[in-house]
């Protein structure tokens, strides 16, 4: 028995409220369950250095906690003078997860720079943040059609993703903090709108895990993404 | 006539939502119009080093702005290393006006850590924080209160901030964002439920200001501070 | 009776001598009775980038203390690696008041960067900054109008600064440091030589003041601030 | 055709090289073809703050490259004064490798910390360091059991990691430079003598990829990593 | 000729100004013609980490120049975030060469913290910093055997530093700014007061020297120092 | 009698070996014996920015030294955050001793970038990083002078560095680790193949020294420089 009494391939109650705040060119907040996070997308007219002039554009992404999103508080990363393993860890995941279905050469040179910030933490926070983050991005790029920027939509699939993991022996979809502290294994699961792999990031915090293990804990991912794609057709009125 | 159409002595809509996030001791989400800050208390049961063994207990501040609470996108803090020179010049701010309003003997050798996090900015950020912040902390306080680790309230007075200033000429209260970047001088001031000054903050962004210009400023504070401080006690249903 | 025996509305010892190093452009020791500050005013024929190519210069202030020109001996912010927030507020601070003096768009395409480091502190570091540093910056102007390299100058009116406080429920004019620490209000402000306002900054440290006590105080500061500009006056030879 | 000519199910020359560095109590220098890592491991007697008085001890990691370990410089990490994310995404990862199959109680509460520099990389440094960092830790524990520190061996299993890629649609094994960036598909796999997994990282530089990628990548993994437990067995004479 | 005029074998004129400042336990104004540095000497009754319990004192020294001290502003290095490596190595310089005539067993467990601040650079920074910061140690020590906490002093011998340099194919003492950029070897040389080398640093900014420069430049600075070692006495009135 | 046993005018065991690792224009392994350094130049077609268009070369260098080259394990300084005043002192020192024999004209608008990494220390590493340097910058060079990008060799001469010191009141020459730890006075002497000094850096460690120490120091210096730049021959085959 999960202590969120979820079967074992349920997800939590997923929310997905566009333009959240005002100012963003897309604006998200994305919940998992009690896992709450803005997502915003903003557009410059510009690329990074090592793109200057190279015909494309680039997609990247940042992530934070707010100090008390937490059930201790955590050290402001702002007050720190720097930013932790595990932060980069997760924008770099983000970023390359979003590039995957993107077309950079349709963008044209502009970039869209991803914020994630997690007001309210409960587990799977980089799963919510990349599954809110395609829907800002994809109402950003959506802006950019609207303006005439961008001829076509250089959107190419969906992308969502989710955590799975063993929790007493047994594959479950979906952790939230509890079961996630308590788990053996933990992966998390990036996939396209076609079933196809973006990521597979899967951990042992225990013991180590078996192949048999490991292509259980992949059919309940693959279930709990396309339900979440769904989610995001329907948020985007697709 | 002022950009937001409001008289000069009008308040933007205040919106106090205490619980917003469910980990903190304290946690309000303030809204002033369209300017939306989190703010957090957190008790933590000791004190800074430099108040180790000296019987009272200690309430600081921490301020932030997502990345694209603002009209163009900010640069993360935490990616840039530092906080900025605003920020912190805000959060020391924030936790003065606090402990102006706060018996440290009485609250005992803990402390309470207050962060205000900016969703969305128009102006006003750092007085809607200090009006949410001492909702939070009041909030906090309760708790300490309920569960027998206090005995009485350190609290001596409520405390709330608002801005003031001269647009076009003529002494305007509670600036938005046009109106603010519009202006000549910006004034925030800081008083208590009992009317007294807690921080008096004044600059001239543009010609300097008169002795009567400041008169005014001070009376329309007075009066805005005064509904504000009404809307924290209905907020906390005192 | 205050600690320094001087009555209520008595600045202490000023001296302002100019020339005092002779690399910069304007040099100048200012002198608050104990508190002695080197203001340099150093001439850069270019601006910063957010000012590229609008037509107008700038000024700009940074602040910093000798180690020990306090009474224990401070940690060097060069070997801490990060100047602290109080520093932050303090050069923010000199470069608003010299600003609100000078017509940006007549100094040209240059800017004038002031350095107020302080070899002794006793109290008011930042007033006595900021009235020596407009000393420093009319030496760098005049040397400007000298050379050809303006043709007008572009300082609108004198800018000095002064503290107040209540002290023992009296107010008081031009605190030294023991004042300072033993006072309930400690109020900064700064005028023009018209006598208006450009900041006023008051902090209760103790008990929130009344608009009575306000009032005394304004009063003091700009008996002061007169008085501060009558010595730059002398100095200047003007 | 690989760029390297090896049979997809080839592993470059594998070479361990024990008491490669005098001072460490272990140093192995490991060789994939042509990246070389010098793995130390040095005993202290003590552990983290978060672990003080709790009973067991600790394994952690840190990796560095040589500036010209790669074809153009890089940029000194010490100049630069901080870590790029990617090399605290791989110094965690070795840590957790290397943590999954140490039984931190036995360990006692003294730490092991792990060094992996890279003085020659050509694809694959992650894989080798946790490959080589293995053997330089078991070094370290043989030493503590003959000095009688430990009375029985906290490792439990052996562990390994290669890298797995699908190169131009074919999945290949123990990727080098030239494979890595040209590579639709990269994946590092971490397992255990035991053969079960404590690590999967794979990511889709390009195309996204398919279920079957997947099995096939893996049971590549699998036969990699069991030749490499065979060489680091026999590099240690067991 | 040398730009200064003064003969090959001259020293520029030398001030050693006692009680410079008011706060610190040694406070010395040292002027090597027109280069001028503050040196302050602290006690601190503790030591560093390294030293504690260990039965002896240290004594240790930072250096900062203030930004408009040179003929072009310096940027600060509190702003920059670091101090330079030629900040650093001057300062570990001062430090060693204070360190050398002082038995710390025999300061006990307490440490002297010099600081060497330049208001006016002229060349010879450093070898003015050791000179008068000997001056401020001595007057710190003095203070210590009065108040009875020493019973005896630790300073074994005076000690005092010169730069001496080949200009134009001829060895010259005491460097001033030009002579120092136009010459081929800069070296500085720190002595005690019996005529014993403690540091030697000679570096060819150009030609590489011989040996016999060598040697004439080692006659001069002997000469130069028991010049200053004089002065020092008579500063302090021995 | 020496803790090595050697001679006192005896080196340790030298060895250059080049292309010691593949990637940089020239890469050398020097040992003096048990002290192992990776020097590598690398050949960038720029130069710094205070350079630009000023029609010549540079040479700089960057030195670092393994966590666990020495007995105990030093903390990475990448992880620190900053390089350690010492290394910046020495990679200042190998960077002007290497300037001392180029002719930075004839190099050319481009640089070479030293890099010296300690993967072993037992004393002396700064004095073997500049001999081997100066045969990785020569192979460096040599690349240029075959691939036609220079017409003429910009070296001018041959440059080394040794030790010298003395050790329980005898002067020896190049020393381990185990009598640097004990010597009096350390020198670090760097010459040109003609027996010109670059750079003499002395220190009493303990005792000032005297004159005659320093005679006989300089005269080992000498004789051993002149061994090393007889291997550094050897080894270019020259």
């Amino acid at each position: 028995m999960r202590p969120s009494l979820r079967p074992a391939d349920s997800l939590r109650t997923i929310q997905l409220t566009r333009g959240y705040t005002k100012h963003a060119e897309g604006s998200v907040l994305v919940e998992f369950g009690d896992t709450k996070v803005i997502c915003t997308a903003s557009v410059e007219e510009n690329v990074p250095g090592f793109l200057k002039g190279k015909g494309q554009g680039w997609v990247t992404a940042e992530y934070g906690m707010l100090p008390r999103s937490t059930g201790s508080r955590m050290r402001r990363e702002a007050a720190a003078g720097k930013q932790s393993g595990r932060t980069q860890e997760i924008q770099r995941l983000i970023g390359r997860s979003l590039r995957a279905v993107v077309d950079l050469k349709k963008l044209g040179e502009r970039q869209i720079l991803i914020d994630c910030d997690v007001i309210q933490a409960d587990g799977g926070t980089r799963t919510a943040s990349i599954t809110g983050a395609f829907v800002a991005l994809h109402d950003a790029i959506s802006g950019l059609l609207q303006q005439g920027k961008l001829a076509e939509s250089p959107i190419r699939d969906f992308v969502a993703a989710v955590s799975v993991g063993v929790y007493q022996g047994q594959p479950v979809l979906d952790l939230d903090y509890l079961e996630d502290s308590g788990c053996e294994t933990d992966m998390n699961v990036v996939m396209t709108g076609a079933g196809r792999f973006v990521e597979v990031q899967g951990t042992a915090e225990g013991e180590p895990f078996s192949e048999d293990e490991m292509q259980q804990m992949m059919a309940l991912a693959k279930q709990g993404i396309a339900e979440l794609v769904a989610r995001q057709k329907q948020a985007l009125g697709l």
